[in-house]
């Protein structure tokens, strides 16, 4: 599952197991509790123990759906990152673009997220990892930027989960359908993601502009 | 239940009824699945159909207590934007100031918001009706800063879905038990909305040391 992406600025759909495509739909019309593994076996077209054979329980089900989304996620962003050539500026435009097109193209997935209050404890701390995995990543840009001076954070780990924040509230209202496309809304988080770090309107433009 | 608070910097917790309080505290620990009518009822210390004299079902009681929020929130928003005389910079400043101030110190009822995916969606409007509200006054404040020529924003709308992106982040992680309080949280969250705004960083500390 874990391939380095050649190119992080394609975001085709996350791979998943026929199984895991199922329940993750399941899961994205009906919710977690109102989906049944006999719901998962039915659209799958198995039989219920057939399921059990593969995953421990609906928890399981669902942490392997989100695990396989951070597999792919990961690596991409670490690809995104590597394409900046150090310049932290550029890493951060190419991390944020990988990461609004991630949320834009799959937001029905990524929104499975709010479902993970309902996993275990130890499934929900294994996913939690993955999580600050990319908040890692995202912070170690923005301290690089701050130690060059391209960059202006009072408080680093509190400016990287502002970021955050602002970039992961977009699957609650993108619909692909809209005036903005998955490229073009990319590029307006990188203006404002730069903004938020303190760089001046028309340098924040400037960058964007060159994502294309 | 909609008295204009005369100090929008106190930030009690939101006045709810008995039945209410009970309830909220009953999503928080059990999440909106993992509560029955009668976990409530037990709570409250009333039988089932008294419950039902008061409240249609489980879901009206989620939307009760979701716009007992919203009813404390947004007259609280008007009084911090009107405390601005007029000059949008100390708008958006008090205004992201008594939004994180609600955020920060009411995080565990806050998150309720997260099961409104849960409501019929008559319900689910009647709630996004209420948050629109909030999300358009904080439109306008952007607007005319952006108007003046002191906040620089390519697309407004955006911009401001962004900021509450950023802010709405708060309760997924912040701890009133952690090294900031909500206050020092609120004059953090100023200097960084008054960046994603475009201004510069000086300006943003200036104005987010006087807000004590």
């Amino acid at each position: 599952m874990e391939t380095a992406p050649t190119d992080w600025r394609v975001c085709p759909p996350v791979e998943l197991t026929d199984l895991l495509q199922h329940a993750a739909e399941a899961f994205s019309d009906q919710g977690f509790h109102g989906t049944s593994v006999r719901d998962i076996a039915g659209r799958v077209g198995v039989t219920v123990p057939a399921l059990y054979y593969h995953h421990e329980n609906k928890e399981a089900i669902l942490l392997a759906v989100l695990q396989s989304t951070m597999a792919d996620l990961l690596p991409r962003g670490e690809a995104a990152v590597a394409d900046g050539n150090g310049d932290p500026v550029v890493e951060l435009a190419n991390l944020v673009e990988s990461h609004v097109l991630h949320l834009a193209s799959r937001a029905r997935f990524v929104a499975l997220d709010s479902e993970t209050r309902y996993l275990s404890p130890q499934a929900r701390n294994e996913y939690i990892e993955l999580r600050r995995a990319l908040e890692l990543m995202m912070r170690r840009v923005v301290e690089r930027g701050v130690g060059r001076g391209v960059f202006h954070a009072v408080d680093v780990a509190l400016t990287t989960r502002a970021l955050l924040g602002m970039l992961q509230a977009i699957p609650r209202w993108y619909r692909e359908s809209g005036e903005l496309g998955p490229r073009q809304l990319a590029q307006r988080y990188i203006e404002m993601s730069l903004a938020l770090l303190g760089m001046p309107p028309d340098e924040c433009a400037r960058v964007s502009a060159s994502a294309r």
